[in-house]
């Protein structure tokens, strides 16, 4: 069966769920899921709306078009998708393979309904790895000086391939703010409960700290580190006998897990940023339909 | 802000969304939130509008009236409610005290948007905690010859104090299907992840079994014991240190937090309990809008 | 049955487990728990061994001084503690009650082998709770300018009562450094995942940042702000349907469970703190032995 | 660092931990962790000490018949292990292959000391996955007429490849008792959480039950299917808008998790199973030193 997915937020006002249902509806649309947030303190409405194409009245070409002339709002934000469109991701690695391995099973097991076009990286550890699987691999290595050159090839990459969304999959690098100007979908797995150890080397520090639980954080990047808005969490309880080997190996399955949550929920068109509108103080968020 | 709240269960058709978003709005109601699930399995629709009954153009009265006119199907099963009519409690308890003070605090602190109107037991025992807040306390004893005679008493209370809903809370009793016909809103915090050891002395056959993870599991109370349509479950991790009596000291805990939530999603008709359909081989189950 | 329980850290050094097993049994002791970590990093030992005093050919007085004969290291840190005796509690509240009815109840049920002996409080707010439980209750008034003349009120309501341990029960006033110097023995509750959202109004942050957990952290209290070693923390799932108020909400089954769990731990003497060794730029830490 | 672990299970009585690590540090080894359980309603006394070998006096070939000497009741049952020896895992399938990548994952990455040295199967759809990482496939068919037979061919195998452990890895056969007479050693992922829905098809009782969370077992095998004694067991939440599909997709991560957690306790000599005294009614029962 396939569907539609309308994604969209805008200031709130009254009559947008009958306004958007009986759009749908009008045009013989059979809703299977809509579900709305009205977030009061940003006095935002937030909605998702999935309904059957078959026996919709409109050509795909026209959804948009049609849908627009609903005239919502100036400063409503919104997008449709199609649930036979297959988005083309590119993973992003460095040396450690768990989280390469995992996107990679869970796309063969149709858990993640995506191509895993290509997998970049700055080691050539991995190749065998995404070798064995049958997708290419592309090594570019990442220095000081020749970073935003560098970058650019990746850019290039990722226009050759049609990338949707790029997943960083333990790719120990930051993204500069002029690959995020020119590619923005980016999925990142950080090794620490947010905001709580932020930077460089969390289990140490969690170690050093020592917490009785630790966790991991799939966001979305942007220009500030580790500060993007935050998609899925989980934790998992550690003790005082969990050296930071112990703590690196459990956070593994952590990251294994939330990485391929958020990624999963975003394939979806479950995601929706907010927070920019001018009269928010809130940082960056998501609302995840679930 | 008062609210008026729809829960609605029908057989699955188009439209549904759109045909209850607009009848809202065109009486001029501001949907806060709606939500919506259909169930594949039974072809079921069910689905929770809450809405702002400031500027809604039909008097209380009237509502429930207009909305039946909408004729949506003759199996649909609905019911409206209002934020400002405040629901009477009767709490049963036994002789453990845990759940009562979880109860009556969580009132007295404006989690539960409800009065607490009596206290009946089967145990003289709790009567000091029911009258250090002013709640009536009614002991009626429970022997096996009288039962029926005895339960009448019960809901002749219920009736007196117009209880709206019946919480156990830890009573060490079953109602018979003759007090359940009279009085079917019954909600029992049973302490064990059921259908794990359902019946009696679940945590000393938790011990002999040797889990790993221990639970409670908040339900409704219908004639099979155990069980009725599960509302909310939570677990805990137990080790082989743990005596039975840790067990039971860990799971009031549990008790404590999962009749609580069961209580207060009731509490904000949350909970919509289906399965009954004739050509569905499901147990009853619940749908929790959250 | 009555124990002693010793507890000991000292660097690590071939056949202490032997050395104090050997001390114990040789006296007519039998042992029913004996646990032991040795911290890598920190190259220290840290033990845990209780034993029956029924049978045990040692005075109480004679006792600590005899293992003293066993000279194990010069820097050896170790204390030794009876399970007959009771500690003493105060406990530190501001306005917020359920920490305290969460502590007393659990004191009244058992749970904790403690008295509670008085409530000290900087507001009049729940004097009742307090008398209600027959626990003295004693209001101090903190003010910026008088804070150190009025802690030294505090102080001596703790020599007064002869109290063992202090709980910060959601008190919202940091203690200073004069305070702990003349009494350190104290656990409070922070409302978040330490070290995420140290300081002031945690749950508006997690909600601002967009957090999907929030969480709750006992710990000892040290002169820096929130920096003390870590006894327990836990986390539950939050949404976007969460607003401040349900964080808060949500958190306050944290605080009570976390708090509670902390200070069983400790007046089960299962806590030791360390970290503070020469050599060890670790951070102050606890082995929490289960 | 090469060290000896013992593990032993006896009657309880005074002085055993003083004898135990006494004779280790006679001989010069340096206890790294020693941890005990007294079983109360079993007086049953549960120990296991990990000891330096390097300094220890005795030969590899001595250490069991010195401590043998040790005499410490007739009853005891007790093993020595030492931590360079590889154990070499058989890891038994059908066609599910998320738990076997899995654990070949974890074995290449060092979580896993062992060997994994052959995979068994009624099928033949995994040999693939085996090959790709070296690893022998044996395809034997399982037929209800020729099982006795067809397990002996399975049985050679285990010789011939000297196996220490087999890990039913979503295998979906029974052993028959004939098998687990010759070979005992085995683990087992049950896709439930224990004693809920033993037996077949757990995710869709669980979703017809309408549990608001799912779990997974990891136990030894033994004759009474789904009643061994249980090493480990996890769980997550699901919702109504779960449907049996998602219990399975949700369920496969705490397969993994579950059963890779097990093994690994189990291959660290960290699991003692008990309960078969004669004065107990215990079922069989596992201590996990952790």
């Amino acid at each position: 069966m396939t569907t539609a997915t309308l994604l969209i937020s805008c200031p709130d006002q009254k009559g947008l769920v009958a306004k958007i249902s009986d759009w749908v509806f009008s045009h013989g649309g059979n809703i299977l899921h809509a579900d709305q947030h009205a977030d009061g303190s940003a006095e935002l409405f937030l909605m998702r709306v999935e309904w059957e194409l078959d026996g919709f009245d409109l050509e795909r070409a026209e959804i948009a078009p049609n849908f627009a002339q609903l005239a919502i709002a100036d400063e409503a934000k919104w997008s449709i998708h199609f649930s036979d469109y297959v988005p083309r991701i590119a993973i992003f690695v460095s040396k450690q393979d768990h989280c390469l391995y995992d996107l990679i099973l869970r796309q063969r097991s149709q858990e993640l309904a995506a191509t895993i076009s290509v997998v970049i990286s700055n080691h050539p550890d991995l190749e065998k790895v995404a070798h064995n699987f049958g997708i290419n691999y592309h090594y570019i290595e990442i220095s000081r000086e020749h970073k935003l050159q560098q970058e650019k090839q990746q850019l290039a990459l990722l226009r050759q391939y049609q990338i949707d969304l790029v997943v960083l999959a333990k790719y120990m690098q930051v993204l500069s703010p002029e690959f995020l100007s020119e590619f923005s979908q980016v999925i990142n797995i950080h090794h620490s409960f947010l905001p709580a150890f932020a930077g460089a080397n969390p289990y140490h520090r969690a170690y050093k700290r020592g917490v009785k639980i630790i966790g991991a954080t799939a966001h979305y990047v942007t220009d500030e580190l580790d500060e993007g808005p935050i998609i899925e969490q989980d934790v998992i309880r550690v003790s005082h006998r969990d050296s930071v080997t112990d703590l690196i190996r459990k956070g593994k399955d952590l990251e294994r897990i939330v990485l391929a949550r958020a990624v999963r929920q975003h394939l979806q068109n479950r995601v929706l940023v907010y927070g920019a509108f001018a009269n928010s103080n809130l940082g960056l968020r998501t609302v995840v339909f679930d």
